[in-house]
């Protein structure tokens, strides 16, 4: 007997049809023999809902209540799952994230999870049901509902799976799986069958929307076999997994990311330390930068860029603002109007053409190159966001990502 | 410095302004040197729009399921209320039922509260912060959220208030307190200034909504001093406490109940044992049971009537035929075409006259006495349902409730 943990969507369950759908799903792996544990997130756009709920009341409300709030949506849709799969006459049981045992930081709305006690979760499987879990939720060590923020519930899945050493963690959603560029700018782009953790880390770490890179990344760390599949259909789906299947290509896809914003700290203080103390303190409130740019030392000081994701921008500028000083700076400055393109791919590093073939690609379309980041296994460029949309197709096109197999 | 608890039912925080509305009134009362513990319940029609959700999806859930999705009502409610209570700048937290350490039953969707572990609430006053508590929830011993069935925000708060040993338990409604009858039926009914928990116990469960038995019980028991206030004004309320000030009237108010039905079980063997037998079926299930009338055994057998709330109708029925062989009964019959009219007030069994003063308003009504029930406080007729405004309207006059300071 196997053990599969299988994650839904907000979309995927976002009203009684599509959780009857999902419900059907269920019971089809369950009577096939395995045991099931399901993380689930919240209906369609109710987070949404709770959001405005709260913001016409109050528009900076602590993120302790925001939690308190938030993780009723998830709550919500375990409920309705369970009474769905109990409309099928199937024994079932849902728990929220502190009836798992799911401990987290107390980082409100972007906790990380710290451990998971299995042991309830076990005791139910033992008892012949089939486990649904709310994603997006744990508590922290003083008994308070903390979410995961971004992500959220797709990292519950693999931690459970992880925790629980399950034989696979399959994620379902709105799309067939992993593309070699995001479908709706690129109707050439192929599904992939395969792809490595550290591919997928990059691919969704660079704005593929598909897989959060927590939950890749969680994955990788504890060896979880991930399969992502559409819960509209029975298409096979993207696996992702240690040994990625060697195709003959190189690069694996073109990811794209327009929810990014540049912020420019000019005027640094060129001596050592700066760069630690600023970053320092935007990790300290949860805040993950991207590409970093440094300006070389003039006149005693630097300008040092990087990037956030838009929703961190305000917060990152004020904590910042309030660092001046410290970092001997004059100015912070901020832009929202840029997108990140990236080529993803094992190899990429032996392979020294794939740089100039992308550069190449923008090149012939005029696009301008603000910012380029490299890795092992990818290369990515920040361009005006109004260019992004030519620059993946020209790029996607360029590396013949839709006609090699 | 005093500790008042109070509770806010679903109405007072149905939308962003009324929440608002609340969270001044929390201000004033904190401000004016009080430590504050608030129980809400759910916005609005949340309650019921849960349930439409569940219906939807499963026509017969889980009671525990239903727990786990009911729940998320009040949790939305403190979440909101603690950011409203931000918003004024004052320190707050709220907590869940498991949080407050609410421990309960196992009886899903009517619940008892067993126990309550203050300590979580203390240690937020002394803290200094105004601590909003979600009513209506508690969690079992297997760590599953329960639900305290009809009046459990009241119960909630009666019971916080015994717990932590306050000095007062507000309970702010849509109403302006307790009155001589139902004010929508008879518009000359007076607001009572005071009246004692065994009046407001039979008031509450002869049909007055404004406070649940269940409640009031409570409140009995640990002698909390209750007032029943309206959240939309200013207006005195109503006390409820031991030693109610002796009022020139005898009868406090003419209470009515239109949610009953009435159970017949036909033909039951004429031997001891069998009213236990039954009721202490219905009882293992949480049905209440109120008026009861046995019919004198003839031919070795005897028919048992009783009412209970239309929502346990059918349950009681589905008890009762499998119930019918072991009480060697013939038949179960019920009808929903009936109401409860009462007459409440303490010293009543002193004066024989209020009866046959009753039982003259319905006679000059032409109205027929289906059952009675008496108490030392109290006495009931059940009647026709269509009859039931003329008949409170008759009695209330009767009694000159209208007009006796």
């Amino acid at each position: 007997m196997s053990l599969i943990v299988q994650k839904y969507g907000g979309s995927s369950v976002a009203n009684a049809e599509r959780l009857m759908n999902v419900a059907g799903r269920i019971k089809a792996a369950k009577e096939a023999g395995n045991d099931i544990v399901v993380v689930v997130s919240a209906q369609g756009d109710t987070t949404d809902h709770l959001m405005d709920m709260a913001m016409e009341i109050n528009s900076n409300p602590s993120k302790r209540e925001l939690d308190m709030l938030l993780s009723t949506g998830e709550q919500i849709s375990i409920a309705l799952l369970a009474m769905a799969i109990e409309a099928l006459g199937l024994p079932v049981i849902s728990l929220t994230g502190q009836q798992v045992g799911i401990k987290t930081s107390n980082l409100h709305t972007n906790a990380r999870i710290e451990a998971i006690d299995g042991s309830r979760i076990r005791k139910e499987l033992d008892g012949g049901k089939i486990v649904i879990v709310a994603g997006f939720q744990g508590m922290d060590d003083n008994d308070d509902i903390t979410t995961l923020g971004r992500g959220g519930s797709d990292t519950t899945a693999v931690a459970l799976a992880a925790a629980l050493n399950a034989d696979m963690c399959e994620i379902y959603t709105d799309v067939d799986g992993v593309y070699t560029a995001d479908p709706r700018l690129v109707p050439e782009a192929r599904k992939l069958a395969d792809i490595s953790y550290d591919e997928m880390l990059e691919m969704a770490s660079l704005g593929a929307k598909v897989l959060h890179n927590r939950s890749v990344e969680l994955a990788k760390n504890f060896n979880v076999p991930l399969v992502v599949k559409c819960s509209f259909n029975s298409n096979d789906g993207t696996y992702v997994r240690e040994e990625s299947i060697v195709e003959k290509m190189v690069i694996k896809g073109v990811a794209h990311d327009v929810d990014i914003a540049r912020i420019a700290v000019i005027g640094v203080a060129d001596k050592p330390g700066m760069a630690h103390k600023l970053f320092k303190a935007l990790a300290d409130q949860g805040i993950n930068v991207d590409i970093i740019l440094q300006s070389i030392g003039r006149g005693g000081t630097k300008d040092i860029s990087f990037t956030v994701s838009k929703s961190n921008l305000k917060q990152a500028v004020d904590i910042i603002k309030g660092l001046l000083d410290e970092l001997g700076a004059t100015d912070v400055k901020y832009a929202e109007d840029i997108a990140k393109i990236s080529v993803v791919g094992a190899g990429m590093a032996n392979n020294p053409g794939i740089a100039s073939l992308m550069f190449e690609a923008l090149a012939e379309e005029g696009i301008n190159i603000e910012m380029i980041s490299t890795s092992e296994i990818k290369i990515s460029c920040l361009i005006p966001k109004e260019d992004i949309e030519r620059a993946v197709k020209a790029v996607h096109k360029k590396f013949r990502l839709d006609s090699v197999a």
